[in-house]
């Protein structure tokens, strides 16, 4: 039996069977509906939602394609399991003698693409992904800095060079970094495609498959918890307070586990906003030294600083060379370029770069060129004033509008930097899923709390991203989602009255 | 006790200690010196170099410093294994729990960063690299190329998109290999960050750690054996005859070591230039198949067709969605864009869209419009008809002067296509590594066949690069090596007879 919610409509243009094997598509990707759980029977769901019994063997068909569900003739529908997810896979795995990967309870990838399709339908506002205000990109400024770079050096910014990265772009990131008070050599600076390449990179060399246990914030950055669902690495989530990372906890599973790496983000932490102040930034690191744990900083969203102070990075606080810093300038700055950088421990440089070497031979000098050249002119100091402002401006927007249209119960933090509002919905009721599949009705979009998290919890928490809308569209947006939420509520209390039942309006 | 050569000079900057760690360091790396092995005592070694002994200990430090030596108190020094090599290195092994990797007898990548280092001195012509020629990158049509895209989508072209890649841009791709007999449909195509990118996806998908066997031509590309190691895959190298892959080879390391890939590059192969007959792509295909293991199929050299006809890809012979087609533009167009693209079976797209996600988020936006923009303007045709023509004469300049300046009992083949040309030196003499030695005296340098294999064969063989040098300098660089090898042999004729021992030229 589910305790859930499908809704149909017979309004905009999308078939009936699509749109519930689109519900049940999320429910089962986000791990509501568990593998090997049976669905109903095709005709006691066509009969509760008042559609033919065609229609639901129509949706069940199409998510068996998609390898979701497998039949069983004479007993039923099942949600499918690793083992089962499609024969093609099966058919691979066959062929390996190695151990088979654990199975997989929960693909946030699957999930995503699935909320970034309806997020990007005509006419929704998304607050769901991570991109930064597309109209605050220095368009003109790179079109400049490419032509520079081609007309000064021709054909060397389009050769091969070396793998470690252009020089004086290292050199410029690395007197960055000095001036934030994190002392780093220009020699321990690995150029990377993007941050996430960084962070690829950094698991590469420390993990091997699933052997090997990384610590991650619970909840964390999704593209981490992809990245070690298909390396095979097993995650361990330590809870998170308002100063971010729980010591003790992380002290258990160290114990327990024995992980290889501690990934963390002390800043302005996505999803939740949350930033470790100094004292937990040293607990952190004294236990890390304790046991010998290498720690993976991200500061992708560093510079992200609408109010405090700046905080030493932990790679600053680090006095046994066992941080490796993450950053990158998608967020802040451009995302196309794909340009991050990897600052390294001395002693592992060269074996970092043969990993870079062997996953894409080197980043495209061009574009590093051309970040070179877009540095030196200095607008960057200028650019991060301006969407600093504008974003200080649009979290601001959003959490009034929040005030006004979220539910009383509703809970959230102000963060004082970075892209993201983690909301908390009472856990009683209705979940983020149940609210994200209301909203889009409404033509609004957000991320679900769910997909952050390596053990699958915070089903009742949502992110919001505030920075890639307009003031304007930010206070229409949230105007939608607060009456999308109103509506659920009103459902969920008509529904838990069983005398009250709807048909256009279903409970499964 | 020591089979070859160390000479020094006292001609030229640099000091002797360091020419005799160089010379010590490329023995190490290429695994003439064994691990454990030791070296001569210093005092020795100094009397028989005519140096004074602190530079002997001078040149061992510097070795042990890089971790390629250890010293033991009262035994002497020895070659390091992958045990010992760094203390930094085996602090961090100290912490994990999986199995150690198996010690690595050969680092190409360090060996090549030596050979690069020796190669890009001043005055070397270089024919180690495998970069194409500078002067025909087409510098004004990128820059035009990238101008049109900022103008025409501006901030689109720097934001986030699809991790598959732009939509334009594999549409044109799959025409274009469509119009060359391959049919694939857009679908099936991923853009990578350069061909590199799309063999290790590959393998990141297809293998699992030391337990997974690859097969390789043997030799074989460079940065597929690096990976290979990086990754912690067994390589199993199947030997080439003037055909490609020796099948009956192929069949019984299957039977013996159930691979999970075959690799393989049938059209213009790196670094023997050897193209395989439509005979022999057929009788692999069906071994791959009866077997059912997949074929990674590098198409990097296809377009640089000098003679002959254009043979079909293996994708184009696989009814049985058996092969990965890895393909890119780094040596036919540009290398410094960086992009790439993976052919895939259907059924396994959306994995290998994740890996690309987890591995980089996605390629530069900006670049795969340019590259698309460029494509479209129709100048590719044209380019490739001048670099085809240049290439083609260099070919033929290189093969010419090789007559008239290498030893007689020297053997190649000369290449439909591609960029290299083989060198096989008679087994009984001096090693291709000995030759490298002598020849950078004479500011001349190549790639040592052994790097590109598996099993360190190929001590006696050379890879020279035809494309990147105008045919002057080809015979000039080809005059030099002749003298440099004539020295030599003069060298080792005389060696071998102890009674006409010379204190400057020394064998150990």
């Amino acid at each position: 039996m589910f305790d859930m919610f499908i809704q149909v409509t017979r309004q905009g243009g999308r078939p009936l069977y699509l749109q519930i094997a689109d519900q049940l598509r999320i429910k089962i990707e986000n791990g509501e509906l568990a593998p090997n759980s049976r669905l109903p029977a095709s005709r006691v769901l066509a009969k509760k939602l008042g559609v033919n019994r065609i229609t639901i063997v129509n949706a069940y068909a199409e998510l068996e394609t998609e390898g979701l569900v497998v039949s069983r003739v004479g007993s039923g529908t099942f949600v499918a399991t690793a083992q089962n997810t499609s024969l093609a896979e099966s058919e691979v795995t066959a062929r390996w003698s190695g151990p088979l990967p654990p199975p997989r309870q929960w693909n946030a990838g699957l999930m995503l693409s699935e909320m970034m399709r309806l997020a990007h339908q005509p006419g929704v506002i998304s607050f769901a992904n991570g991109a930064p205000a597309s109209e605050f990109l220095p368009v003109n400024e790179f079109r400049r800095a490419l032509n520079d770079v081609l007309r000064r050096d021709g054909a060397a910014a389009l050769q091969y060079e070396d793998a470690v990265g252009y020089e004086p772009l290292r050199d410029t990131i690395a007197t960055y970094l000095q001036q934030q008070g994190t002392q780093v050599h220009n020699s321990d600076i690995l150029i990377t495609a993007g941050c996430q390449q960084a962070l690829d990179m950094t698991l590469r060399l420390l993990t091997r498959g699933e052997n090997s246990v990384l610590v991650v914030e619970d909840p964390c950055y999704l593209g981490l918890l992809e990245l070690v669902n298909t390396r095979h690495i097993t995650p361990a989530g330590v809870s998170l307070d308002e100063a971010g990372m729980q010591i003790e906890r992380l002290e258990q599973i160290i114990l327990r586990f024995r992980p290889r790496i501690i990934y963390v983000t002390p800043t302005y932490h996505n999803p939740t906003g949350v930033t470790m102040p100094l004292k937990r930034r040293r607990a952190l690191l004294e236990i890390a030294n304790r046991y010998g744990i290498p720690i993976l900083e991200d500061t992708t969203y560093d510079e992200l600083r609408y109010e405090g102070e700046l905080l030493p990075s932990l790679k600053s606080l680090d006095t046994t060379d066992l941080v490796f810093l993450a950053g990158g300038f998608s967020k802040t700055l451009v995302p196309g370029i794909r340009i991050g950088y990897l600052v390294v421990p001395s002693y592992l440089r060269d074996r970092l770069i043969a990993i870079k070497q062997t996953a894409d031979l080197l980043t495209s000098p061009l574009n590093q060129r051309a970040l070179y050249v877009y540095l030196q002119s200095g607008h960057f100091a200028q650019h991060l004033k301006q969407v600093r402002t504008a974003y200080r401006e649009r979290r601001d927007t959003m959490l009034a509008a929040m005030e006004d249209h979220f539910p009383s119960d509703a809970r959230w933090r102000c963060p004082q930097g970075g892209m993201y509002l983690w909301v908390d919905m009472p856990p009683s009721g209705p979940t983020a899923t149940d609210l994200y599949l209301t909203a889009i009705n409404y033509n609004v979009a957000f991320a679900i709390g769910s997909v952050f998290s390596a053990s699958g919890s915070f089903t009742h928490a949502l992110r919001l991203s505030f920075v890639t809308h307009t003031p304007q569209e930010i206070e229409e947006g949230i105007r939608r989602l607060g009456k999308a939420w109103r509506e659920l509520l009103d459902r969920h209390a008509k529904a838990t009255t069983p005398t009250d039942y709807q048909p256009a309006l279903h409970i499964l």
